[in-house]
């Protein structure tokens, strides 16, 4: 980890800037896997399943029987920790649901505006060396509320063709039934074209690794919407001498453990506090499982030193994290500055587990800078809002000169002719 | 107009296909203007006005004095009209705000969430024909309410080297000062990229050709958020016998009269119907000026008689129109019904321009089927929503077990850590 002393913005930017993603390599072996998924269907998924998984798959749909066993399988202990956390992530998006607006905007004229789910959509949980059913409640528990009328998870099997309990369990227990056996870009070709297993979705979540996102983003050109650009996770802690070094550390190692690519960057406040906090990482990384993947992040991530408040939330929003932690005295003030950020941990006891959990924010977060312009995955990922309106006779002999003037003005004469045409029969009904 | 009689699912899709957009061409138009704006800047913007509006551009932002010129030209009455559209979609989408949700999950575990304004947008307003006035109040009203730091207006010059000034006059009324005269893809390449008289911003918003759409596109591969897709405008009206066919004809045609691409679509509840509207049409027809822009229009639609009002439903919501017309006896239930689309307009006297212009509704919607999985534009495009939460000592001694059993479950070591180094310290410190 690089120490960098009060940078210039410059200097931050480049010390600070993200690795550029290659895609055009990626696109050139998920575009064929997306064509042989859209003729061929299940045979394809299949064939990939073997070529890639390395393993034969006779069913792709996970059974019943296959869900049963799974409950038995789980360790009461974790499945009363999948139960809190589905209860707080539940109570904290189910209270995000707006209700329906509807407004006499002038007399006779009411303005509505009302979410509607989003019929079909895809959840993607990777697999891997981890089995990530925290994604399943991340995803799965705002699809339920919102009323999504299909919803389908994605996820790739083990040698074994087996998908792991944790997974299953979770699925089952927020009532999602129908949990595919495909993974990779073969896996979100098929929720953009539909197969014979697996229905095409209208909307495509979840995190996945260089293939899924490349496959993600070419389903965007066929009229699928996804969750966001994906990027690789990041952390930026902003920690003064109230900060604890120890707690500092193993936050900022918490994201280094992510993966290869992660990026962790430490804001401090003097270089007594950065020296505390890298030497605190330093003892702590060593009694990590992960600690190759660990330190190969650490090689991407740099130690800012920031002597002044306003030059630190500056950088901050300029950077716009995927997660913020601030421990700083100051830090009401701070956390009103800050513009950009995905989300934001708040304090020496609130680590960023946490929320990548069980407190009951969401951990589908924008990376890469789209901090900026998206917002991480909520009950509003899943809800498209509709507008409406009613005009009554009243209504449009109020408004409908507006209307006429401004068509006119605009020369779409069709458009001013709508409104004169029932003017002009109000008139002659009198 | 081709006219099909109770369609069965296979026909109606074939039927109501939306033309495809072929984009490889144009990217290849596009691709080198981004470039060139990226590396020259303002020198670009002026060399392409020349290039493609035929017009030397001195100064690329609008003066103080064309500002204050545009007011003494505007019509009173069109001034009048604008401020009451103005005020109708100020009312209306300031009441989308959704207020901060604060909420404790559980003891000593708080979790909020803020909507906090994207900090710069980008509003492309097209030239062309027309001067859209409408789409400036569409865009930077909502703009404005939601706080957005900086509001950049970029639109085409005539021949002479002027913006209209009924879009000078909107965008002053609204507070927007800067306008810059660039248009085309190279407009859409000055707010992505930034250069000397026009920056760079985090989300575009507004319509515009092909080359428009194009250069966004790419412009999202650059870290810039886009509204929505793009596609020609539609609207599918559903009429039965107690419809007024004249009405029905009128706004058939005020969607037709956009452009040549306009697809329209009547779906009506019996022959009689359609025979009437289709009669009226070719008789208001006539006495437009954009006739033949509509008269093409017109060859890529199709009136669909449908018999049964649940197989209506069924193909209003397969097609997702972006505006929908109901002008049916049993409107409550068939809006019910309606999952899919991007604005309703409901009853016989509610034509689509009321909201095109001024009811207080958006404009901005999605086409080509995008209703499906995208809203229209509202207050919510312009805001991204960030998490926050905080912690206690208590709060993570309650929480803390539940993380780091999930943690190690995903085997994520360092996860679980971040929690078991804060109870140890709590332990500890008692």
């Amino acid at each position: 980890m690089k120490t960098i002393y009060n940078p210039t913005r410059s200097e931050w930017t480049k010390a600070l800037q993200r690795p550029i993603q290659k895609t055009k390599a990626i696109d050139k072996i998920v575009k064929p896997i997306m064509r042989k998924v859209s003729r061929m269907g299940d045979k394809a998924l299949k064939k990939f399943a073997l070529e890639y998984d390395h393993v034969t798959i006779k069913t792709l749909l996970v059974s019943n029987e296959e869900v049963l066993k799974a409950r038995e399988q789980i360790d009461p202990k974790l499945k009363e920790a999948i139960l809190v956390a589905k209860e707080n992530i539940e109570k904290f998006h189910a209270a995000q649901a707006q209700p329906d607006l509807v407004m006499e905007v002038m007399e006779g004229v009411t303005c509505m505006r009302k979410s509607v789910p989003i019929q079909r959509v895809g959840l993607y949980i990777p697999g891997g060396t981890a089995p990530l059913f925290s994604t399943v409640l991340m995803l799965g528990i705002p699809a339920n509320l919102a009323g999504c009328e299909e919803i389908v998870i994605c996820t790739p099997p083990d040698k074994e063709g087996n998908i792991h309990p944790a997974i299953l369990f979770t699925a089952d227990l927020i009532g999602i039934d129908k949990i595919v056996k495909a993974g990779g870009a073969q896996a979100i070709a098929a929720m953009t074209f539909g197969t014979e297993s697996v229905p095409k979705v209208d909307k495509i979540f979840g995190p996945g690794n260089q293939y899924v996102t490349a496959a993600k983003q070419l389903a965007t050109k066929k009229g699928v919407a996804i969750d966001m650009p994906a990027g690789p996770s990041e952390v930026l802690v902003y920690a003064d001498s109230s900060a604890i070094p120890s707690f500092v550390a193993a936050d900022l190692l918490s994201q280094a453990e992510h993966g290869v690519d992660s990026q962790v960057i430490l804001v401090a406040s003097s270089e007594k506090v950065t020296k505390k906090v890298l030497k605190e990482m330093e003892e702590q990384l060593e009694n990590l499982p992960r600690k190759d993947i660990a330190k190969r992040a650490l090689d991407n991530s740099v130690a800012v030193i920031m002597g002044k408040e306003e030059n630190a939330i500056e950088l901050i929003n300029d950077y716009a994290p995927e997660h913020l932690i601030i421990c700083v005295e100051n830090e009401d003030f701070v956390v009103s500055q800050i513009v950009n950020a995905g989300s934001i941990f708040i304090g020496n006891f609130t680590p960023e587990s946490a929320g990548d959990y069980a407190s009951g924010t969401n951990h589908t977060l924008p990376t890469y800078g789209y901090a900026k312009n998206y917002s991480g995955v909520s009950l509003d990922s899943f809800v498209k809002k509709i507008t409406y309106q009613k005009i009554t006779e009243k209504g449009i002999k109020k408004l409908g000169p507006t209307v006429e003037i401004m068509a006119a003005n605009e020369l779409l004469d069709a458009h001013k002719n709508a409104v004169s045409i029932r003017l002009k029969y109000l008139k002659e009904k009198k």
